[in-house]
C-alpha cells in the first residue's frame, strides 16, 4: 500500500476550490445525461445543496456537511493485502473520490486509529482494533462485517471497516459506500451485518455463442468467442454483483445440450476452462465462486468413455479427475449445477439410476475439491407418457419426495419457487414442505420470462418476499421457507438461493433500466430475506436516481405497485401459461394433438365453455393439494379459503362463480384487465411528472418502455378478455369486451421482443 | 364458383340498415384498438363521413358514395379457376366485404359485362373482354394487369380486373383494393401496370432453429420445428408480400454453416423439403416462387461424395439430381442463393475454381428445372491475409470484375448496394459499373441492421430511390442502376432486386410498427423504381392509419424526414462501422491486434489524432475510386466535389477541414449530432400531436419507440462526440461536448435489443 500525502493534499486543495464555485440556480440545472451502466454504484457527489431547492437527481447530506466527511475520509489506512483487500480498497478509493471530489490518500499505517478510514480483517489489525469493535465481530460468522465510527479526540472520528474474512471486508466497504450515498450520518455508523443465506447465486442462462435463454435485450456478458481476452465489463459486473452480496455465479445455461447448438457441455473442456478462468479470476477478486452447468453425459460427450452410468467406477473416476483438473485451473471453482432427466437433458435414468444416485456420484467427485453439486428439481414428464398423473405440478414431488434423505451432504436440490415454471402467481412448491432431510435451494427468476421481459415494469421483491416468508409447515407451524434455506448439519457453504440473472451486454445491463432494481432486490433479499420491499425499492431508487425525495419516492412507489398491476392484465388469479415469449397466447398454438407441452399451452389453464382453471384439489382434481401438510391442504382445497391470487391455479371454477367481491368470476376477469390498463396509465403519468428532474437520456428511455408497456397491456387485455368472451359466451356487463377477429392459432399476441 | 344472390341480397339489406345508424359525435369516437397484424391490408369500412369532422383514422370517399360502390361491387364474376384466381377472389371477397359492410355475391357468369366486378385472364374471358381492354393488355407482359371501369348502360359501370397470366390477375386484384382504400374514383379506373424488375425477392436471414440474423424483435415466421404443420400466418404473410408484388422468397439464411448451429444447409435435405413444401404451397398460391440458400459443400455435408469440386462429374450430377428432386417435391422451386468463399461459407476456391466456375456448375444443374442460381458478391479477404489491398471496399471488385462475361445465362450476381455492408451512407458499389456482361441483382437491406434495428424510425425509401437512380455510367452517361436490373438477353425471369426481409413472428411483423413501411416501400420500388418516396410514404400512411389527411399526412412527413435525422446522429458523412448491433462502438472492441474484422471496427473509419475518414482515393488512398468510370472517378477523388454524405467514406480529412458550410469538419460532426437529437425531439412532438386520433394501442406503441429512439440518439450523440473530442482534442465551440468517462473497449453503447 502506498502512502501519498502529497496527493491527498492536492485533492483536498482541489476540493476547497470547488467549494467556492457557486451552484447554478436550480431552474437552469438540467441533470447530466446518464446511460445506466453504473447502475446502483453511481457515486455521484455528495452535495450540500438544500433539498428544498434542488431539482437535480443528487441531493444532500445535511448533517454533517461534505467538508466534514471529506476530512474524515481523506485518508484510507489499510491492513492486509489480499485480492479482496485490493478490491475493497479500489472501490473505496473510486467511491470516495467521486463522492467527495478528491482522492483520499492511502497508506498502511493502522497502528492507531486516529482520523480516517481503517480497513482490514480482525487478524490484519493485529490487536489495534478497539475491543468494542472486536467484540462486534464475535457473532457474525463468515462474510459478515462491521462498519463503525470510532470517536476520536481530534474531533474527526475514525471509521472502521472490518470483518473476519476478506470477503466480509469487501462487503463492508460496499456497505459503507452505500450508506454514504444514502445519506447516513457517518459519525454515527454502527453496523454489524452478516448474510442469512450462505449461497447467494446467480444462474446465467447464457449459451456459449452468446445467445441467451430468457434474458432479454442483449447478448451474454461473457464474450466466449473472444475469451480469454478480458474486458473491463467483467470487472464491473463482478463489482455490481459483489456489492449486493452475490457469492456464486454459474456462467452457463442449465440447458447444456441441444441438437445443432454450440452445446454448453463444452464449458468444462480445457478450451473453455481457459476462457472461464479469466472470468473466475475477476469473480474471485470479488468473493464470487465460479460454478458450471454440466451435462450428465460428459464422460461420453468429450471423455472417451462409452457410458455415463454413475455406478461405474470409470465414470466416477472420470468425474473426480475432471473436478480436480478444474480446481487446479480455477482455484475458486465452486461446483456443478445439473439439469438432468429434464427437457432433453439426459441424466441417470438412462442407466436406471435415481436422481440421488446421479447427484451423489457427482457430489463424491466434488468433495475432494470442496465443491458442491446443485441438482435441479425442475423435472416433469412429457405428456405423451401416459402413465401417472397428467398434472405437471405434481410430478417433481413424485420424483423427488421419495428420495428425501438420500442426497449426499454436499448435494443440494435446487427447486423453482412454484411447481410449474416461474409463472406470475404460483403457490410455493410442495417440495419445500416435503423434503425435511435434504439440502434445499430456492430458485427464483430475476429475468422476466413470464413477468414482462424487458418491456413491463415489474418489481418482483414483493412477490419474492412473500415466497421467502411462506410458512411451509414442514416442521409444524412457523417454518418459513427462508429459515430452511439456511445452514443445516453445521455446514456453512451448502445452501441458499439461486436467481436466474437478468444482466446482459446491453449498456444498461438489463434492457429496461428499471429492471436493474430486480437484480438489486434479489441480492438484498438473499442477504436478508426479512428486508422489506419498501426499503429495497426506496434505497435502489435513491442510489439510481439521487436522493431528491420527490423523485426517488415516486419511483419507489411505481416499483412497489408494479407487480400487482402486471398481474391484473396478464395471467389472472394464478392461471398458468396464458402466453409465452412476451405475448399473450391463451390457446397456445391451438394444436392440441401435439405432444410438446410448450406448444399446447391451453392444457395449463383448462379453459372451456363452462369455466376456467386447473383443478388440483384432492377431492376432484389432480391431487396436488395433497402434497402439502395441513393446514395448507385444507386452505388450498376449498375455493372459499384459497388465496384469490391462486384461485384458478388450484381450482376449475364456473364463470358464474361468485368472487369475494360479489362479482362473477368472468366479470372479475374482464374488470381486472381494464383496471390493469388504467393502472399502467397511472404509472405512466407518474413518470411524466418527473420530466426535467431526471436526465433526458434515462427519462425518455423509461418513458419509452412505459409507453410500450401500455400498448402491450391494452393488447393483452383485449386478447385475454376476447378469448374469455369467445370461450364463455358471457358478455361483459359494461359492454367493453369485443370478440377477437383472428384465430388464436399460430399467433402470439405481443409486439415485444421474443 | 358459386353464385349466391340470396346472400348478396341479405348483405345489401344489412348495409342499408347500417346506413341509418347515425354516427356518434366526433369527440366521443375513440378509434378502436389495432395491433398492426393486418399491416397495409386493413380493409376498414369506406365511410361517407365528411373529412372535416372525422377524427377517426378512417375517413372518406366523397365521390361516389359508398352506396354507389356497394352497388357496383355487390357481385364478382370470375372466369377461370386456377390457384391464383382463387387467391385473387378470396382477397377481393375479403376486402370488399370488410370495406363495404356486405359480402359480394360470386358467380362465373362473364359472358357479358353488365354491372359488377369481372375477374379473369384474357384467355379466361374467351373474347368477352371489350376490345379496348384487350388492347390495353397487349404491351404489358408477364405479371402486368389492367384494372378498368367499363361504362354500362344500366348506370353502374362494370369493373374489370384482367391480365395475361394469373399472377397479374392477383396483382390487379390487390391493386383494385388498394385504390379503393385510397379513395380512388372507381368509375374512372383506367390502370395499366406491370413490374419494371422481373425478380422482386425477399431474402430471409432466418435460421432453422427460428433464430434470425439481423431481424429484430422476434423469431422467424417459419416455424421449422413444427412444420410441415401449417399456420394461418403463412398465408397472411404471403398475402402481404404478394400485395406489394414480391414474387420470390428465399426461406433461409445465406449463412448456412456455422459450427455448433443448426445448419441451414439442411434446407434441401428431404426432411426440410417436406417442411418447406408447405410454405412453398402458400407462396405459390400468391405467385411467389421458393428459393433456398444452399451450402456449396452440400455434396459432402449430406451427399455421400468426398468432394464438392465443381469440375467433378459426380458433383455436377449430384446437384442436377438434387435440383430435379426439389423441383418434383416443390413445383414452384425457383433456384438457389449462394454465399460462397465468404465469411466462413466455403466455396469453389477450396478446389482452385473461380466464383464463376462454381456458379455455372450450379446454373447448369438448375437449367433443366428452369431455375436460376443467385451468387452473392459479398466477398472480402480477411485482414490476416496480408497480400493485396487491405481496403475491404476494393475486394469484391477485385474478385468479380475479372469474371465479367463468364457467368452462365441463368446465373445472377447479387451485389449489396454499397461496397462495405449496408452502412447508412455508402456509394453505390463499383461492381455495378464494372460488369456489363453479367446478370446483376441489387441487394438491399429492409431489416435495419445498421439503420436503427427496431428502435429508430428510419424510412429507407428515399435512400433506396437514390441508389436505384444512381447513374453508374456503365454504358456512358444515363445508365441508372434501375435500368440495368431489368431484363437483358431477352430472358425475363433472371434479375431484379433482393431485399433482406424485416418481417418476423411478432404480432405486428416488424417490432416497430412504422417499420412495416420499409417492407411496403421495398415492394413498391421493386415494382416501379421511379415511384417517389413521397407517394409511397403517403399511401402507406393512409393504408395503415386511415385517410384523415391530418393524421396520415403528418405520419408520412415523419417517415420522409427520418433517414436524414438518423444519419445526423449515427454515422456522420459516410463513416463506416462506428457501431454494431444497435449500439455506438466507435472503437470496436478496442483490440486492434485481433484479425477478426468484425471486432476491430475502428479500422473502418481510421480515426486518429489528426483526422478521420477512410482514404480511398487513387492519389493517396486505397484506390477504390479508380474502380469507377469517369466522371464518377473525378467526382469522388476530390473532397471538394465528393457528395458530403460520403465525404469521410472516400476521404481521410483533418479535423480543421473546411466544410461547405464554412465550419470545420470536427465542429460539423459535433453540431450535426446535436441537431439530430433536436430533430428526434421534433419527430416525437409530431407524434404527440396525434393523441386521440390514433387508437391507443398503436399510439402508445409508436410513442414508446420514439422515446427510446430519443434516448438512444442522446446516447450516441454523446458517445460519438465524446469519442471525437477524445481523439481530436478539439473542444466543441459551443462547449457542450464532454469527454467520456468510461473506456470504449468492450462496450457497445446502446440500450437496445442486440
Amino acid at each position: 500500500m502506498v502512502g501519498n500525502k502529497a496527493h491527498a493534499a492536492r485533492a483536498l486543495a482541489a476540493l476547497s476550490m470547488l467549494a467556492f464555485i457557486p451552484a447554478a440556480p436550480a431552474e437552469n440545472r438540467m441533470p447530466a445525461n446518464e446511460n445506466g451502466y453504473e447502475a446502483w454504484l453511481r457515486y455521484r457527489p455528495i452535495t450540500t445543496i438544500d433539498t428544498t431547492t434542488d431539482t437535480t437527481t443528487d441531493t444532500t447530506i445535511n448533517r454533517p456537511t461534505n467538508q466534514d466527511i471529506s476530512k474524515a475520509l481523506s485518508s484510507i489506512h489499510v491492513a492486509g493485502a489480499g485480492p479482496r483487500h485490493t478490491a475493497a480498497l479500489d472501490e473505496l478509493h473510486r467511491g470516495l473520490s467521486a463522492m467527495l471530489g478528491a482522492s483520499p490518500s492511502i497508506d498502511d499505517d493502522t497502528r492507531e486509529l486516529s482520523g480516517g478510514l481503517y480497513l482490514g480483517t480482525r487478524t490484519d489489525f493485529e490487536g489495534a482494533l478497539p475491543s468494542e469493535i472486536a467484540a462486534m465481530l464475535d457473532d457474525i460468522g463468515p462474510e459478515g462485517y462491521v462498519v463503525a465510527s470510532v470517536p476520536n479526540e481530534a474531533g474527526t472520528p475514525a471509521i472502521v471497516v472490518t470483518a473476519d474474512d476478506d470477503t466480509g471486508l469487501l462487503y463492508g466497504a460496499f456497505r459503507l459506500l452505500r450508506e454514504l450515498q444514502l445519506g447516513a450520518d457517518f459519525a454515527a455508523l454502527n453496523i454489524v451485518d452478516s448474510p442469512a443465506l450462505p449461497l447467494r447465486m446467480i444462474n446465467h442462462w447464457d449459451n456459449l455463442d452468446r445467445s441467451t435463454e430468457r434474458v432479454y435485450g442483449g447478448f451474454s456478458i461473457f464474450d466466449w468467442p473472444n475469451l480469454p481476452e478480458s474486458q473491463p465489463r467483467y470487472r464491473d459486473y463482478s463489482r455490481l454483483m459483489a456489492s449486493v452480496g452475490i457469492n456464486g455465479i454459474v456462467v452457463n445455461n442449465v440447458n447444456t445440450y441441444k441438437e445443432g447448438r454450440l452445446e454448453g457441455w463444452r464449458i468444462i473442456t480445457d478450451e473453455y476452462l481457459d476462457k472461464a478462468a479469466v472470468l473466475a479470476g475477476e469473480f474471485d477478486r470479488y468473493g464470487i465462486k465460479t460454478y458450471f452447468s454440466v451435462n450428465f453425459m460428459s464422460p461420453i460427450l468429450f471423455g472417451d468413455l462409452d457410458t455415463a452410468d454413475p455406478a461405474e467406477r470409470s465414470v466416477q473416476n472420470w468425474w473426480r479427475d475432471r473436478a480436480r483438473h478444474i480446481k487446479e485451473r480455477i482455484p475458486s471453482f465452486g461446483g456443478f449445477l445439473v439439469k438432468a432427466d429434464s427437457e432433453g437433458e439426459a441424466g441417470p435414468h438412462a442407466y436406471g439410476r435415481t436422481h440421488s444416485e446421479g447427484a451423489n456420484m457427482l457430489a463424491e467427485a466434488l468433495a475432494p475439491v470442496g465443491g458442491v453439486v446443485i441438482w435441479r428439481a425442475f423435472v416433469y414428464r412429457h405428456p405423451e407418457e401416459s402413465r401417472g398423473n397428467a398434472d405437471r405440478a405434481v410430478q417433481a414431488y413424485e420424483h423427488f419426495a421419495p428420495l428425501d434423505g438420500r442426497f449426499a451432504d454436499n448435494a443440494i436440490l435446487q427447486i423453482k419457487h412454484g411447481p410449474i415454471d416461474f409463472q406470475v402467481n404460483e403457490p410455493v412448491s410442495s417440495l419445500f414442505s416435503g423434503m425435511p432431510n435434504t439440502n434445499l435451494m430456492l430458485e427464483l427468476q430475476i429475468t422476466q420470462e413470464y413477468t414482462g421481459n424487458d418491456i413491463h415494469l415489474n418489481f418482483l421483491a414483493p412477490f419474492w418476499r412473500r415466497v421467502l416468508s411462506f410458512d411451509t409447515h414442514r416442521d409444524g407451524p412457523g417454518s418459513p421457507l427462508r429459515d430452511m434455506l439456511q445452514a443445516r448439519n453445521g455446514s456453512s457453504t451448502a445452501w441458499g438461493v439461486a436467481g436466474v440473472g437478468n444482466f446482459h451486454d446491453g449498456l444498461n445491463w438489463t434492457g429496461h433500466l428499471l429492471a436493474q432494481s430486480n437484480a438489486y432486490a434479489y441480492g438484498m433479499l438473499a442477504w436478508n430475506p426479512r428486508q422489506s420491499p419498501e426499503t429495497i425499492a426506496g434505497d435502489w431508487s435513491e442510489l439510481t436516481f439521487g436522493r431528491n425525495p420527490d423523485v426517488a419516492g415516486k419511483i419507489a412507489d411505481m416499483l412497489l405497485r408494479s407487480y400487482e398491476i402486471y398481474s391484473k392484465y396478464y395471467f389472472p388469479y394464478g392461471l398458468s401459461l396464458m402466453g409465452w415469449a412476451g405475448g399473450a397466447a391463451p390457446d397456445g398454438n391451438g394444436d392440441r394433438s401435439r405432444p410438446d407441452p410448450y406448444r399446447n399451452i391451453g392444457r395449463y389453464h383448462q379453459t372451456d365453455a363452462i369455466g376456467t382453471g386447473y383443478d388440483r384439489t384432492i377431492a376432484t382434481g389432480s391431487g396436488y393439494v395433497g402434497q402439502y401438510p395441513e393446514p395448507l391442504r385444507e386452505t388450498y382445497e376449498s375455493p372459499q379459503t384459497c388465496p384469490p391470487e391462486m384461485l384458478l391455479w388450484f381450482h376449475y371454477l364456473p364463470y358464474d362463480f361468485e368472487m369475494p367481491s360479489g362479482k362473477t368470476l368472468i366479470q372479475s376477469i374482464y374488470d381486472d384487465h381494464y383496471e390493469g390498463v388504467d393502472m399502467v396509465k397511472a404509472l405512466r403519468r407518474d413518470w411524466l411528472s418527473l420530466e426535467g428532474r431526471i436526465d433526458e437520456e434515462r427519462y425518455y428511455h423509461v418513458l419509452g418502455k412505459l409507453n410500450l408497456q401500455l400498448s402491450e397491456a391494452i393488447l393483452w387485455r383485449d386478447v385475454i378478455n376476447g378469448f374469455y368472451l369467445d370461450m364463455s359466451g358471457v358478455p361483459d356487463a359494461a359492454g367493453r369486451v369485443q370478440a377477437l377477429d383472428r384465430p388464436y392459432r399460430g399467433l402470439r399476441y405481443g409486439h415485444g421482443p421474443r
